[in-house]
């Protein structure tokens, strides 16, 4: 079956700017003691990458399970050190793409073990930048089932897509075909066995999946 | 240029037994305040793969700048929930593996700004396993410039290799081609701009690489 998944995957966490809000205090904690200054990455690798025609299956030996959904940023070409100016002119189109993992306990570096679950990430067929206008318009929808779960508005995200290619290819270069899922709402949403999961921004992107059965 | 790389690159943090002694009581510190229990695990995606012909670019914007040396497992077959006494028959062969990084200040997760350096990770030739004999009996030899810089046995790993493939394979698949690094001496090498670096392992498995010069 044909993955739509051609190269590094990379998820920005904490880009919520209302989750940074309410996390104000647990920031302030130790070790840290301040928020993220800057953005906190992790990766999907290739055994995480699914599609929507193959349900995405609960993990073994847990009982919790989550989603998050994201723009998803597709490199069309290099992309090393680029200035937020530029940023755009790198990207070849957008999706959404469905992060499934465990719930996250500390937030600063999110758990490989949590983030790295096999079949746990899928991403929707692309369009152009062009084809979905001004991108701090749009929002992210999810419904669970068919009722509304979760919105993340791309006005809200703390960094915006100029500034975290900026950022991120000052880390590591970017190649084309490498995807760059921006930001999620703050709480990730809690699934159920057979939960059929649906996310759409703005006019033509969609995507769905259906969660599979516990272990007995 | 040929890349010894083909799939996930997942090297295996804090797996030095004489390291987790001398840290005990940095592990009992918020927020953990316990020795990590299970394989502390990082990726070194593609655009860190490198090879020994190429220069190792010093970071930018880094006057700091290390490296350690593994022994590095090549995975022949998929390799998903396996035992440890099953483990060894999923192994294609072994090689040495350069991580070349920014210095950790976070043990616990390692941190992706400083292990995702364009072009820090390299993998010499491999060979069997039967070729190198019993592992516990090997020593990681790296030395710089020629002067000998550190050695890990591996008699010293806290989680030997059929334990870490059991523990590793239970959080993701492991597909052919994939490389387990399983575990790197205490402190890394303190490097400087031009060093020459150089590991070898057992009769035959030798890695060598040259760090490049620093930006102006």
């Amino acid at each position: 079956m044909e993955k739509m998944f051609k190269g590094k995957v990379v998820c920005v966490a904490l880009n919520d700017s209302e989750q940074r809000q309410v996390m104000a205090e647990q920031f302030s904690e130790p070790p840290y003691k301040a928020p993220p200054t800057q953005p906190v990455l992790y990766f999907k690798p290739r055994n995480t990458w699914n599609n929507e025609s193959e349900a995405v299956a609960w993990p073994a030996n847990s009982d919790e399970f989550v989603v998050g959904a994201s723009l998803a940023v597709i490199i069309g070409k290099t992309c090393c050190r680029v200035t937020e100016q530029q940023a755009l002119e790198y990207v070849e189109g957008v999706a959404l793409l469905h992060d499934f993992s465990l719930p996250e306990t500390s937030y600063y570096r999110p758990d490989i073990k949590g983030k790295c679950l096999d079949g746990s990430a899928t991403l929707s067929s692309p369009v152009t930048l062009s084809d979905v206008g001004e991108l701090s318009d749009l929002v992210v929808k999810t419904t669970v089932n068919g009722q509304p779960a979760q919105q993340l508005p791309l006005s809200r995200l703390y960094w915006d897509v100029p500034a975290l290619l900026e950022r991120i290819s000052h880390i590591m270069t970017l190649e084309a075909g490498d995807i760059i899922a921006v930001g999620f709402a703050g709480e990730r949403i809690v699934l159920q066995p057979y939960d059929k999961v649906s996310s759409s921004l703005g006019q033509s992107i969609r995507l769905q999946n259906t969660v599979g059965g516990q272990y007995a």
